[in-house]
């Protein structure tokens, strides 16, 4: 059940991966999801809004707007990609007690850091997460490559 | 030299912090430099854009727009206090070498994280800094404790 929850929710960050693809961006979505709501959506928005800092994690916090600490440790944020420096830190920041991520061989954050500091990670490894950055990074890899600060 | 070049900057941080209190905001501020020139400057936006993600480190970097690694690689950010781990995340994400802090007194981030991830840093531990927070918690806990997760 808790399964097919995560897939449910991570369609919907795949949803926002392919709304940033449609408009030039990364493909990279996010949503937070609180009591079995939606109450945040994001994606990479480098392209569309010059952001250095708009990845899909920060523009779907963002999205969710100015929250307590009591309403971030009842949510779970999904991802398309593992999580990098800068989004795992605002986990911390917040306190977000589970990140679901799509997967992690395209790019992998500092995800054993995270467990260390009690944050709960649940890979699903998606093929279709997959298929969505490995194309992008094979097609783009500048803008990758900024985009991760390599 | 090295020092008083650090408090000059500094004092333009500090500046951005007086910005953002001046506006209604928490008074913390940032500046980016790159080869004496300050390239982006930044205050904590969370009350005056209702914003979850622009601490002064953050909103200091999309100021300073879309850079390429091998500019970040030049760059000492100066924040008026230590960056919490959102912010010491996106030093990690874009490789900045050098962060300037002026002080850790009021909040501490993950400073032995950072230096041990190879990031130099060098606390002030500027009066004035410590001086602006410690009014500012003291008359407004509860925004205080949104901005850092608490």
């Amino acid at each position: 059940m808790e399964v097919m929850d995560h897939e449910k929710y991570m369609l919907e960050a795949i949803r926002e991966a392919r709304k940033g693809l449609s408009e030039g961006g990364i493909p990279i979505g996010a949503v937070l999801v609180k009591g079995g709501k939606i109450i945040g959506r994001g994606h990479n928005c480098r392209v569309q809004e010059s952001s250095a800092v708009l990845h899909a994690e920060m523009d779907c916090l963002e999205d969710a707007g100015r929250l307590a600490a009591k309403d971030y440790a009842g949510c779970t944020l999904y991802s398309t990609l593992s999580p990098c420096d800068m989004c795992s830190g605002a986990v911390l920041l917040y306190k977000i007690p589970v990140v679901v991520i799509g997967e992690n061989k395209s790019f992998k954050g500092p995800e054993a850091y995270l467990r260390r500091r009690g944050v709960k990670l649940v890979n699903l490894d998606s093929a279709e997460c997959r298929k969505l950055m490995a194309g992008y990074i094979k097609e783009k890899p500048a803008l990758w490559n900024e985009d991760v600060g390599e």
